[in-house]
């Protein structure tokens, strides 16, 4: 048959003086500010500073203070910024690495793929203009942030990432601020997140700082199960003929409605060029699954696999600046028949070219015997692991069986390894695993993998419903993120099935960021009722504008609302859409509280004492407590 | 302003003669049949049964057993049955009903408001054409599931029940049976439901049966922790001037999505008339909020309620075959000052109704007081109790707070009388509920409330998605289910904004099925994982067809695989839409497989012996594993 191979990311007409992004994926939401607060060093940490309309009269006349939310969006949605993705972004970590004094700046790329595509004439019309020279650490040198952690040294990155995970509180009210302390299993977060803090964290292992030398450009962000719940969107398994500029805007969109991590999956002929507009462009971190270009360069055999084709990879994508390299070094061949009773045996892709691999030897994988030249090449650059599992259940039949527990086991003793090189290491999770299965897999992680970061792919907590596996798995991502999951990678609609669009990359997205955000609550990190309050508040007093614009997606929220009630005076309204006007439960409270305030008493006692007297007044005023607006 | 009121539901210009529903809302899914099992009293229990296609010849050359699920649908989706909704449903239970010899025959509505649409020539063109006298328990008779149950009667209902809640698992291969044990939290589902488990249930309370004996269309189902997690789907609660056709047909597209109650919210002129359509033509039990039409009785004045207004609806609406009704009696005086500090007050419709009746008279509710007189009527009609939460949390800030709490021990004490008069008795539930905060609901609701069934609106586990609410309380619906709550109510996406349309049904139904099932999942329900065991086995195998029609939404799982590859060939390709033809690693694992097998050796064995030698022919094979169709 003549299916398209929907992976090839040749875009041979791209052409980088056309390079530019629609300024639909840019724009800020309604009523939303960039504030920055500043710190040492020339910090700057960038906030969404969402206003909010006054309370009206009938409901108290008070001043609603801003709410200020965590902004993963960069520089785009700055207005004072000049938008050139042919530029990329500043490099705002520059000074920082250079301040260490422990780098070297290197000709050009090293890797011998690198050095190709350098040279090759062709592909001058589509090259990044990369104005500096790639760093690497001084022979000898260590540039980790965990190398720096262990030292007692507190680098400019973790103060920035101090202040960016408290979300500021002054000027909230009481009434805003009071919340249901959360159950926490385990993690333990402080009320205020101080520099040493992050720097212990990091230091025990039990947080990473994705950061590369290389990608200076990136906004300091932390993933560790004491801090806020972070998600990743994936970009580059994207429908055909996508070109370049394409793939860096589904990346900007991305991170505009909240992506804490991107990662590129892009496979095809010309994915170093296309990784290298992504990073130059991108405010998060970046993660990419190195073995996947490694196949392409062999034709797509897994056997033809090498370790130096491997180790060229590396260096190639430590040099462009990826911050952190899915590697799959746990599928060791003893585990892989192990596999064979399975349901849907191995469904990662760099699992199953690792297991094709051992197969196709009989040998062990060279991801694990290599793993220290391996860690040699992440600490040069500050590449973070993300060890992969390759063995993850691919349906509830599977989860947490023998092949997927032995290969946890093993990313265990590796994270312990590169600890010793102390290079940043989280752990990837599965996948597909029903609710009363769930906390086994983060129990036992943090047991075998000594309490470095998990980062899970959803779970999916059942099989049947192919075409909203964003839901089956956010019920799952949800409650192993109060579990202590540290990262949730997102899924979308179409898993499964097809290729995400924009749409569904946004539907994932949303759904994700309930899902962190729903943990967030449930293990009491500090502040993150504060949003909830105040849009529960801003509707309680019929605030729509407040509403929407506190909301994760306003768009929809809006749009969702105008379907029903599409005038503008619908949105002052003092009813809700779904009651109308003759009555509305959220109407007669306010009515009792008005009430009790007009009489000059405290609520409480109107409502308790001498009320058969004070009836009659209520009647009377109850026929008309309609306000038009 | 001029708002719209969009819940004046008049139809004046409905005719019964034109009554009829768009068939799209009517036809089975494909490759699903509607078979039924037969039992004694003339049972014939309906269930879809979904074929498959057989193994193809590389993957082993199985044929594959049809999987039989759950089917709320009705007559609708069984092709020998002729639609038409002005004559209504079968009444399948009719005989049953009389054959006990306790009920008698009405000369007609016998409440006030029933004889007076009844006697309004205006309405004739427009009332249901009903061929029979509405039934009523003989005097000093009780006629409720449960009072036969506490008379270890067992009834036609309850052998029904019995072997819907079974799944079938004859002819089911031994792969797809085997599944992981369940956790279930203190409920107990036996391997088999027995018609004995099923009165054992509903005699102690912790199941009911709702199933009005003026409702004998009604297929009989049970809403218990030990039998399938059930969801509700509200209608009524729609767009402007909807016919009473377009209420009948929004019921049937509830059902045949899944729904397995459905509550007719609807408010407005005509409501008697369109609640006489909906039950005549629905094959699920209905639920009504009487005090919903009460209001409308004194023009939206909740201070002119009265006991016998409200007792006159309750009357009404028994007569009509509603099956269960939602009380808000634990709504106390003394309650209600407790919400005043609340950042959302009171969110319950039916609540703040009651709240305001109690104010403005300063007197204990009626239905409070009259909770006897209503068991009395409800017993004469086996009405079901759905015991309200008028004090349920409206945001995450006042959950599981004193109101809250204070008015579930009420609830429990309501039950106990209810019981006293054998009424079956469901207790209703919040709402807005962090995660950590929602067992503690589970756990109190089963202690206050003696383990009769609870039935939650989600919970929603976070406030700051406005347009996702399908989401954020489809994660807290899954958790309850599994924690032991018995009915789940949905949640459309359009929640809080406004009115859902017919996809916004389709959507929350499908999100609360999927909670369901999780759930199930999660408790262990026999049989609950064949189906997912079954579309996992067909996604390996690279079987779309049947992974498709396995889904919860067929349609749209197809819909969405068809965007990126819409060739029919492509609906049998050997590689997912994922990576397309020329690398997938589920067709890596089935290489491992088939090589084991062609060396006429075990799996295991082919894995973990003499792989060294034979390692070199796996290479050759290897370039050409992807097949073409």
């Amino acid at each position: 048959m003549n299916a398209p191979d929907k992976n090839i990311n040749q875009h041979p007409d791209f052409n980088k003086s056309d390079a530019a992004i629609d300024p639909n994926a840019l724009h800020s939401f309604k009523n939303s500010k960039k504030i920055y607060v500043e710190g040492s060093h020339n910090i700057k940490v960038p906030f969404r500073e969402i206003s909010l309309s006054d309370t009206a009269s009938q409901f108290g006349a008070e001043k609603n203070n801003p709410v200020v939310v965590y902004d993963t969006s960069g520089p785009y949605t700055d207005p004072g910024y000049q938008i050139d993705i042919r530029n990329g972004l500043p490099a705002l970590r520059s000074q920082w690495i250079l301040d260490r004094a422990n780098v070297e700046e290197l000709d050009g790329p090293t890797s011998n793929f690198g050095k190709e595509r350098q040279n090759d004439p062709e592909l001058e019309k589509m090259r990044f203009n990369l104005k500096r020279k790639p760093l690497k650490a001084k022979s000898g040198q260590n540039v980790s942030q965990m190398h720096y952690a262990k030292k007692g040294i507190i680098t400019p990155e973790m103060e920035y990432i101090a202040i960016r995970e408290n979300q500021r509180r002054e000027g909230i009210s009481e009434f805003i601020q009071t919340q249901h302390p959360g159950q926490s299993y385990g993690a333990s977060i402080p009320k205020l997140i101080t520099p040493e803090f992050v720097r212990d964290e990091v230091a025990k292992g039990r947080a990473i700082i994705p950061a590369n030398i290389n990608h200076p450009e990136t906004e300091p962000m932390i993933i560790g199960r004491n801090f806020l719940v972070k998600i990743n969107a994936n970009i580059g398994n994207s429908a055909l003929g996508s070109s370049i500029s394409e793939e860096v805007e589904k990346m900007v969109w991305g991170t505009r409605w909240g992506a804490d991590t991107v990662m590129d999956l892009s496979t095809g002929k010309n994915i170093h060029e296309t990784r290298e507009w992504i990073v130059r462009n991108s405010p998060v971190p970046i993660g990419t699954v190195p073995i996947y270009q490694a196949l392409e360069k062999v034709d797509g055999k897994a056997e033809d696999l090498t370790w130096e084709i491997f180790k060229d990879t590396l260096i190639e994508q430590a040099e462009q600046g990826v911050d952190y390299f899915t590697i799959h070094a746990g599928v060791r061949l003893e585990y892989i028949p192990m596999t064979a009773k399975r349901m849907t045996g191995i469904v990662s892709r760099g699992g199953s070219i690792m297991a094709k691999w051992c197969l196709a030897h009989h040998k062990e994988s060279f991801l694990y015997t290599h793993f220290e030249d391996i860690c040699e090449i992440m600490k040069a650059y500050d590449v973070s692991f993300s060890l992969g599992d390759g063995l993850r259940p691919g349906s509830i039949y599977d989860a947490n069986d023998e092949a997927q527990f032995a290969e946890l086991k093993t990313l265990g003793e590796l994270t312990k390894i590169a600890w010793k090189h102390d290079v940043q290491t989280m752990i990837e999770g599965p996948g597909h695993v029903p609710m009363h299965m769930i906390k086994e897999n983060m129990d036992l992680q943090l047991e075998h993998c000594h309490e470095a970061p998990f980062y899970t792919l959803g779970p999916l907590t059942t099989d049947i419903a192919p075409g909203y596996d964003h839901i089956t798995s956010g019920i799952g991502a949800a409650m192993i993120g109060w579990y202590g999951c540290a990262m949730l990678c997102y899924v979308t609609p179409k898993e499964h099935l097809g290729l995400p669009d924009k749409e569904d990359v946004r539907e994932g997205i949303i759904t994700y960021k309930i899902a962190a955000h729903a943990a967030d609550l449930a293990k009491g990190h500090p502040g993150a009722q504060i949003r909830d309050n105040a849009l529960s508040k801003a509707r309680f007093e019929f605030r729509w504008e407040d509403q929407f614009n506190l909301s994760l997606d306003p768009e929809k929220a809006k749009e969702f609302h105008d379907e029903t009630l599409p005038q503008e005076g619908a949105k002052q309204a003092h009813f809700c859409s779904m009651c109308g006007p003759h009555f509305c439960s959220m109407k007669i409270t306010q009515d009792v509280r008005e009430y009790a305030k007009e009489k000059g008493i405290s609520e409480e006692e109107a409502l308790k004492d001498g009320m058969e007297q004070k009836s009659i007044e209520f009647v009377k005023k109850g026929s008309e407590v309609y306000q038009k607006v």
